[in-house]
């Protein structure tokens, strides 16, 4: 997902820079809150977390916010910066803030009041005696942990600005009243504000779900099912390539194929520990017992591949010879994210196919082909024309204090968190920790991608992991005769097709290089008596593979050529009285323009290297 | 499946063949039931079928059968022919049928007479006077509606053989007492038989699932799943060469690709029909109320492509410059059968890949494109070795009886059928009528291949479709600027690739054309000091792309070359100092031997070629 992982914030080398905006953020949703105040006195306060890149404030006030209220709100938002108030804060007893919140009438906070207590488990009267921090800027004091900045002045004048305003139900819980939320975002500087919202415009109009609208990759409609995606044929050219490369790729490095079925029995799931432990993102299951009395399976659209993966090493006696065993499979798989949780392509219930695979190794073989794993993801990601600057590790461990959420024992844990640790730091990518991420079964090493727009692309997730094949009990004979557990690498370099498709959508805001291009080459023949020409010069191109689209309608060429810039097309060759004379095409490149009449030899000379080469 | 149709029988030039082996079948089934009265006079008799090839009778008898009683009353069968005993038909009414069965004891005949008066609908009164006929041969009189041969005599007594012996439920249900079952085969002559028994046996060995135990294609286990099919690395990499071909050679037919989801609400599939007309062969509902109170989508995994393909096509507004337009995808769809009907590779209940297709085009065009679809059929049957001699087409329309059966209007189905038929009388192929064989959307056309071992495989269905884009109410705007709805005509050459991949298991003996043998070449090293060379040959041939396997095991290299052979790999080469000395490799070619020393250049020459040309 486009997200900015609140859990870097303890790790990386940006701690501090990170740290202080959402400092810097959160105190300007208290500013925001005081500004409030000031316009409603009678303002009730919910809640005003910082988030990615900006803030909110959830309010219940006396009438609907309008647009217009905004830059009203940001002039009383400067005038208390300019007051340049503290942030007091103040610990006081539980007790001591249910009064002070009472006496203002603050019956959301005196809500969230009661919550911390139920947190705590604690009896009424200890929870009377505990403490919780207040924060008072001017006339406006919140139930607060912070931190914040010193003083409202911190904040610069022309370094924050609010966005917008939605709807938003308390506690998100829609039975209950819904509270008006306002969303702003704050900078150190006016420079930083610009640059960020310069790249917002920049990610709206990168949006794929926009620049689907011109290129047809995909079709998703409440009646075709929530969440469900449909690759139309320019997607359908672009999934396809991805697949083509990625199953040349693999082949070269020692992968093997395989085709598992969609679904999948309960059984297998329990051994695999999917239920109980992932039945929440699995689509609700399929009864056998409804078709037949003697049926008494019940089965789930798989979410992952890995069942059948293990099943498939198992199928026969393997020994260390056949180790590593890659075994790949190009599986769709399905999840069940919640409605409010889907986003275009980017976050789907299915079809996910994935560049899938499990590699089966010994333990000693484990590191190389970690290694070898992050090499392909070097390799893909660089001919996309990413660098290493573009991308990071993120290594998401167990939550040491949620145990429920894992399956496995404790000292498979520690050793498969130490020696991945160890792994990840050998590739010499920068990494940071993401405590509690861990998928059920063993710590994530998740490869993520700084966008064009600055926001953090998880582009694929990877696992080592010690606790599947003792799970489904799968073993090899070794050097010595004795049956040995193998070591499972959960890999899929491209992630999600969709998702990815989506990516790049965004990536290359549409301009995809010519061998990814669902058109190549239109054809533009100036008049009709240039089609006899151009049909011949189309039939030469896709006897190369090349993507090739005739556009003979009654048009102006300079329309077309609008038409086929609109749409991304990489190469447009015009045809003429000139170009038939010569034997020529008059090429026109995308983002290059026109590059003069070439001898249609050199072009295609010219296209093909670009497409083999994915240049 | 691998049957031989009974509706068949009706239409085709084999007639009279047919039918008269046909009632040579079930005549030879009631002399083996008198011979079974002649063993055991107290025996019960149940019901005795031609089926396919054979037939079988039913008995209820004091003791178990063994396998040695067969000859035995084969001995007694013989002498019943040689008797020469008439087939004396007598048309008799029920109330004197009941009373000769009461009075023989026949309680399983006196039930099958309820069962008529039941289908009749008559009340007792009306059907007691209604008749019945009865067939004697000897003292074996049999409720029967023939016809029979003229006297026993008639079958030859070195013409037909028992074959085995199965427990069988009165009726085929297991609430029911378990009757013994005796299958046998007769036939015109001594040869006929013969003839049959060869193909019998031919067909065992060439029976996929034994072939799979060799090779390694796929994987099937209670444990994933009851007709579930996992396709293992060489199974994979079969689909995968039958995918890409089928994939090129519809590129340059003009078909565009998509990808739709494997699951469809279920409001969808009212719209095409498939709830309720095919309801039954689809796996149990998903019910998103499970997951949230918010959703009431209610999920199936889908049987078929028709609904997705037809969204694709409504999802923009479509021209008549458009048609046809050719919609494929490698779906995989999920169809629940039976268990007792699931068989390997060849009945399965999924995944079910197909190349499949929808080509949305207006009725003028309807003729030229089924014909493509046809001339698509024979390209890919030809390609495999297949002739002209070795296909023909079926024509299955509605059943005139049980119109409860389809879904659309009496008017559309007139006309489906009769511009059906016109397309496939132009075709030139020969064909059938199968009655009442139709899908509930229109009549379908069967593309059926005779099999080496004599059998019918129906490669593949096709539909001339007038009904489902009318339901979906698709449109395109024709050259007249009016709202037309196109015709769909259904098409998957290549039928379920599973199935498909069976049918060639059994077609090739599991001795694959090279182009899609999963393993190409196998390298034999005579001694450790040749491995370096072979080495160098092995990756002179991975680099052109040739799957190639290095088989460095300390065995002897006659050892290694009865594995290969015993493997069907289509080239063996062997490596000694020789071959060193003089740049070369010997040859050893699946069924042709040694071919000698080769040049590897030349070798590969061949090889790519082979696989070039599919030959």
């Amino acid at each position: 997902m486009l997200r900015r992982h609140k859990w870097l914030l303890a790790m990386t080398i940006m701690e501090t820079k990170q740290n202080n905006l959402d400092i810097l953020q959160h105190s300007a949703s208290h500013i925001l809150a005081a500004a409030v105040l000031e316009m409603f006195p009678k303002a009730k306060f919910s809640i005003g977390p910082s988030i990615d890149d900006g803030f909110y404030y959830d309010f219940d006030l006396p009438r609907n916010l309008v647009l217009e209220d905004l830059p009203v709100l940001e002039e009383k938002m400067r005038a208390i910066i300019k007051q340049n108030l503290f942030f007091e804060k103040k610990e006081v007893t539980v007790a001591k803030a249910q009064e002070l919140f009472k006496k203002t009438k603050q019956s959301y906070k005196i809500e969230l009041i009661k919550d911390l207590i139920k947190e705590e488990k604690a009896t009424l009267r200890q929870a009377q005696g505990k403490k919780v921090t207040l924060y008072t800027a001017g006339s406006f004091v919140d139930l607060c942990r912070g931190p914040h900045l010193a003083s409202t002045g911190q904040l610069k004048p022309d370094a924050f600005k609010l966005l917008t305003i939605a709807g938003a139900y308390w506690r998100g819980n829609e039975k209950n009243k819904m509270l008006q939320r306002i969303y702003g975002t704050a900078w150190e500087n006016k420079t930083a504000l610009e640059t960020y919202l310069k790249l917002q415009e920049e990610a709206k109009k990168r949006d794929h779900r926009k620049i689907n609208q011109n290129l047809e990759i995909y079709m998703a409609s409440e009646e075709l099912g929530r969440g469900l995606i449909t690759l139309l044929p320019n997607g359908a050219i672009i999934a396809e390539e991805l697949e083509k490369w990625a199953k040349e790729t693999e082949k070269e490095l020692g992968y093997v194929r395989v085709f598992t079925p969609h679904i999948c029995p309960e059984k297998l799931f329990k051994t695999s520990g999917h239920v109980p432990y992932y039945l929440e993102s699995m689509f609700p299951p399929m009864r056998m017992s409804e078709k037949s009395k003697d049926e008494k399976e019940v089965f789930y659209l798989k979410p992952m591949n890995c069942a059948g993966h293990h099943l498939v090493f198992k199928s026969k006696i393997r020994s260390y010879h056949d180790l590593p065993m890659r075994i790949a499979e190009y599986g769709a798989v399905y999840r069940y994210e919640q409605s409010g949780e889907l986003h275009g392509m980017m976050r789907v219930r299915g079809p996910i196919h994935q560049n899938d695979a499990h590699i089966f190794c010994t333990e000693e073989q484990a590191g190389e082909e970690f290694q070898k794993v992050m090499d392909l993801h070097k390799y893909y990601y660089g001919v996309l024309g990413l660098t290493e600057k573009d991308y990071f590790l993120s290594f998401a461990t167990k939550d040491p204090k949620n145990k429920s959420k894992y399956a496995g024992d404790e000292a498979l844990w520690e050793k498969a968190e130490k020696i991945a640790l160890q792994y990840i730091k050998k590739t010499n990518i920068p990494y940071e920790i993401e405590m509690g991420g861990a998928a059920f079964y063993g710590p994530k090493i998740d490869f993520n991608i700084k966008t064009v727009t600055g926001k953090v692309f998880s582009a694929s997730t990877n696992q080592l992991d010690f606790f599947l094949p003792k799970a489904f009990n799968i073993k090899y004979i070794d050097k010595d005769g004795k049956e040995k557990t193998p070591v499972c690498i959960h890999r899929a370099p491209l992630g999600a097709h969709v998702r990815f498709i989506a990516f790049l959508m965004e990536h290359y805001a549409g301009a995809f290089p010519a061998w990814l291009a669902p058109e190549q080459v239109w054809i533009l023949p100036i008049a009709s008596r240039h089609e006899e020409y151009a049909n011949k010069i189309a039939q030469e191109l896709k006897e190369k593979n090349i993507r090739v689209i005739m556009k003979n309608e009654s048009e102006t060429v300079g329309k077309k050529i609008r038409a086929g810039e609109q749409q991304k097309i990489p190469y447009l060759l015009i045809i003429g009285d000139k170009e038939i004379a010569a034997t020529t095409v008059a090429v026109r490149q995308r983002g290059k323009g026109d590059l003069g009449p070439v001898k249609i030899e050199k072009f295609i000379e010219k296209i093909a290297k670009e497409i083999e080469e994915k240049i």
